[in-house]
């Protein structure tokens, strides 16, 4: 997605440790406008498939989430970091470790929003390793419902979790696929 | 805002702990579709103020925020728990205590993103002891931008929260505002 890659090129940095910073626009501050065209893009995207459900990873996943959500007019259910109050027993579970963060999250979606029938669309903010998107992968298994793709803002594609995800036999669209980055320049493929 | 009091009295459960479950709508599953009903209700609210800037909370402020904000065409900054190797260190912080989750975080939010010339509407899905509405109206001080208020999806009026922050002078907006609530009733004001 054009208007993507060139909003990365002038306002992303990268910083030490493979981190691409895009927080005036991605997952600190929040450009509405730019979501939107994200939105109708995963929707050009999975157009042909008919999702019931679209879920995704709190934090930075859910507004990209709820936006598009309004493109093909069903729920987001967002999986949640680590155990709450508020969350009944009854939910799926994995475990996902935060390339960011540098730490091993419980994720939980509570049972009641997920089902055999539902066609999911999986969306997220970054792909890097993989982690945070085959943790969504095994619990939309676990509850035996069917998976369109992952729907991916940015992927960083010279780690792996774009090719351990598609090697599982699922679509993965990344909306711009950086190729390599260093602090002075970041390629796409 | 009757339709969102008619969904909590249809799909909200009172748990022990004066909890409110309203996760199949408001903060676990998200209807977009009403999201956007309280959108519109909070932009009809706040039509009069020149606001430049949503501010929110991680996590379930976001998709709140979000939609919202297509109806004041602004951005979104979210506010975000616990320090991330993804932020500068040039940022707001306040220590805020979770009433759901029994324990205290830092939030952050970077200076990039807020500047004395914002005229900022605060959004968060709930107000109860009122303890992240109040780090996020410090946080917004300090960066000395004005506050045209605060748009509240559900507000426990039985707790001292609201009385909080509207006795510093700012306008707090709750669309539905819970009078009383125990397994059996919930009442609204």
């Amino acid at each position: 997605m054009e208007l993507l890659k060139q909003r990365i090129l002038k306002d992303g940095t990268v910083k030490p440790g493979n981190i691409v910073k895009v927080d005036n626009f991605l997952n600190h501050q929040v450009d509405i406008q730019l979501f939107n065209e994200m939105g109708k893009e995963f929707k050009r995207l999975f157009a042909d498939e008919p999702i019931t459900k679209i879920i995704t990873i709190e934090a930075s996943g859910i507004g990209v989430a709820c936006i598009a959500a309004q493109y093909f007019n069903v729920p987001v259910v967002y999986a949640k970091k680590a155990q709450s109050v508020n969350i009944d027993g009854d939910v799926y579970t994995c475990k996902v470790e935060s390339f960011t963060h540098k730490r091993v999250y419980d994720v939980i979606l509570s049972k009641k929003f997920l089902h055999p029938e539902d066609h999911v669309l999986l969306i997220d903010d970054f792909l890097a390793n993989g982690c945070a998107l085959l943790g969504l992968v095994e619990i939309v298994k676990s509850a035996g419902a069917s998976i369109a793709g992952a729907g991916i803002v940015i992927e960083k594609a010279f780690q792996d979790g774009g090719k351990k995800v598609r090697e599982q036999g699922i679509r993965v669209e990344s909306l711009a696929r950086i190729k390599s980055m260093s602090e002075d320049s970041l390629t796409f493929i």
